[in-house]
């Protein structure tokens, strides 16, 4: 029965062998055996642990990809917009002269009138918003671009006097600041 | 050294016991102890190979995931600019239309026209062309949605007589049917 068993653990070391590739040139006593299969077993353990951590990190890094994909969508997304909508802004700013510079009421400008009020809602549903300016509106750097200074004895210094060219918001975010001409007191 | 190499032994065995929960309460016999060894060593190899296939298949996922995330994101770029562009056209259409109705030239309708021709070069950038329908042009429900007949003896049945509202193509692809009128043959 020992003689047996000990053919089977002659087997079974072979079969080992070949995937270890533990030298098996002469035979091994039952110690010698037991601290190699020890050897190889802590050896494999590390190997498993170490696959383990690999698939782990993988995983991990695989859930990091989807989180920052998700919001790179959500970017690429506003970002397809805004090119468009950038594009569109200078017709807008045309229809608004060629309302400003209408001197009567007719057809063609209660046209033009009513497609650039269409354009703003359009561009609206999208998060679009005009730079709000009244006259007397002080100038804030953030939202306004100073084409030029114009002496006031009426308005408050660093105020805003005439707008050239409307801004735009997009979801509250500066798309284009509003180009206007900026109040100085008059030189004595 | 026997004596020494057994204990030794002993101690690696009670540690990887306390790991592999395998029963130490008796002693067990070098070829028992042999035996469980080589089976812990087969069945950690296994462990080790699924911890192997599992990373394997995870980095796979990455990479499948990545080249999808690729695609997904061109898609949503398109998406993004075509949302404004569908949103832009009815003021086109308006424009179109006012240049069509108005009965005189005037710096207003000078106006527009250039609005209109810029609007289009910057839709055009986008990959935005319109439908072309020549009069004539047989009729394509591809490309045209039929509005009506018109009976006609001078044009081929089944031809474009009139365009209604222009369509428009994104990159050679459908955004919108151009709406026509279409030839019948005259009633006997």
């Amino acid at each position: 029965m020992d003689k047996k068993k000990h053919d089977s653990h002659q087997h079974e070391k072979k079969a080992d062998a070949s995937q270890e590739k533990v030298e098996v040139a002469q035979p091994l006593s039952d110690a010698d055996r037991i601290k190699e299969l020890e050897e190889a077993l802590a050896a494999k353990g590390l190997e498993s642990a170490a696959n383990w951590d690999k698939y782990l990190r993988e995983r991990a890094d695989l859930e990091n990809y989807r989180k920052r994909v998700q919001k790179e969508k959500e970017e690429i997304l506003k970002y397809g917009k805004e090119e468009v909508i950038m594009e569109i802004l200078p017709a807008l700013d045309n229809l608004e002269r060629a309302i400003d510079h209408a001197n009567e009421e007719s057809a063609i400008v209660e046209g033009v009138r009513l497609t650039l009020s269409m354009l703003l809602s359009a561009l609206k549903k999208f998060g679009v918003t005009p730079v709000e300016t009244p006259q007397g509106t002080p100038f804030n750097p953030e939202f306004h671009q100073a084409m030029g200074q114009v002496e006031s004895a009426d308005q408050e210094p660093n105020t805003i006097v005439a707008v050239f060219q409307k801004g735009y918001l997009l979801n509250e975010r500066l798309l284009r600041p509003a180009m206007v001409t900026v109040a100085v007191k008059p030189a004595a």
